[in-house]
């Protein structure tokens, strides 16, 4: 529920995007993310075109009902994105992360995240009529990501904390209490084997529970090794 | 320097691509985040087809240097990802996030990560193939991302963390070999115990090698787990 308010409030808006094909491809990896809001200002290329409409696929939608405007659309907040990292000199650019967006992004009124040309990006007087500035850390050599990879990468950051979520809640991992009985289970098991030196026993509790940690263990996952333990005693 | 070491030991694994132009944009992706091995399995495409370099930009290199073999390459860890969310009782499709592969990720040992095909993804025996299964939280409407653009998400999370590996460095991995040696001597140990049904066992086989998958173990952990079904067998 939260995860669709925060959705409605953000739209994503792409200055003078030149190629069909990748505002096909925004529309797309908005709809992957929950994202429904596009906003197109001054678009060198047509929302409707063939290409535009192979590449949205299931984001169709999105496309539709995209907005195409000739200025920069009011918002609460307008969030500039670019590629240039910026100096103590520049600090119009002095970019944080998608992930810290993510942390300070507002829970109430409109939101706009501003994507640049594909190529040369935002004007300088662009990146001044925004609040502040996003920069996706990439690559010194080659740090300009593709129009729709950068607005993929935004969604998904900020749709992350409360999906991911999802994808735990929908797996089910094991417990502590879970855990620790599989411990109980493995130490009974243990019993029943004979090792050389007492040291070597205490490897064995120490390697099982490093493992049972590190792996992220579903409860079933669990609940087959205390079969497999139980078996065993 | 060490994230260039890093991403030198990690390679994107594209199974049966069919379009040139999603290649050519996996290739720029990798290239804005600073990967550089890419292997093409069985490709229904041409990499160096007119679209692809296109769109690969200056990632061209990588597309240059891609690999194109006929099956799944030898590596010391396979992951596969996917759009479906596992359930409880699909284990090998239980997945872990981006966010947390970021997290468990060896600092040592060539590392695939798999990509399917555009549309039907991997079967199920290719993910079977995979020591653990990664899968992007994404809209429950429309999960399935355009091929690039999980490459791209893949790739960022993973640059994030790489430059902060060196505490594990120092650690020895256990390889392949000692994985399946590992899995060889459960075999063996499993044969020892009676089940109720032929498929309680094949439950039994499919969780420990997720969880071994899962848990990079190290060397010294393969060694004493080696151990312990020794002894049971």
């Amino acid at each position: 529920m939260l995860l669709q308010v925060s959705c409605k409030m953000i739209s994503i808006i792409l200055i003078e995007p030149r190629k069909s094909g990748n505002v096909g491809a925004v529309a797309r990896a908005m709809a992957n993310f929950g994202f429904i809001n596009l906003v197109l200002v001054n678009p060198k290329c047509k929302k409707n075109s063939k290409e535009a409409i192979k590449r949205a696929k299931h984001g169709i939608d999105v496309l539709k009902k995209a907005k195409v405007v000739k200025r920069f659309p009011k918002m609460d907040t307008l969030i500039a994105t670019t590629a240039m990292l910026g100096t103590d000199y520049n600090i119009p650019r002095s970019p944080i992360s998608p992930e810290q967006l993510n942390k300070i992004i507002p829970s109430k009124g409109k939101i706009g995240i501003v994507f640049g040309r594909e190529g040369p990006g935002l004007t300088n007087e662009e990146v001044l009529a925004c609040d502040f500035v996003c920069t996706i850390p990439s690559s010194k050599k080659y740090p300009t990501l593709n129009l729709s990879h950068a607005v993929a990468l935004v969604c998904y950051e900020l749709s992350k904390s409360l999906s991911t979520k999802k994808v735990s809640e929908h797996i089910l991992l094991a417990t502590k209490t879970e855990k620790d009985q599989l411990m109980k289970l493995l130490n009974n098991a243990l019993k029943k084997i004979t090792f050389k030196t007492p040291q070597k026993k205490e490897t064995q509790i120490k390697v099982w529970k490093r493992m049972i940690g590190k792996s992220f263990l579903t409860k079933r996952e669990a609940y087959a090794l205390m079969g497999f333990f139980k078996k065993l005693a």
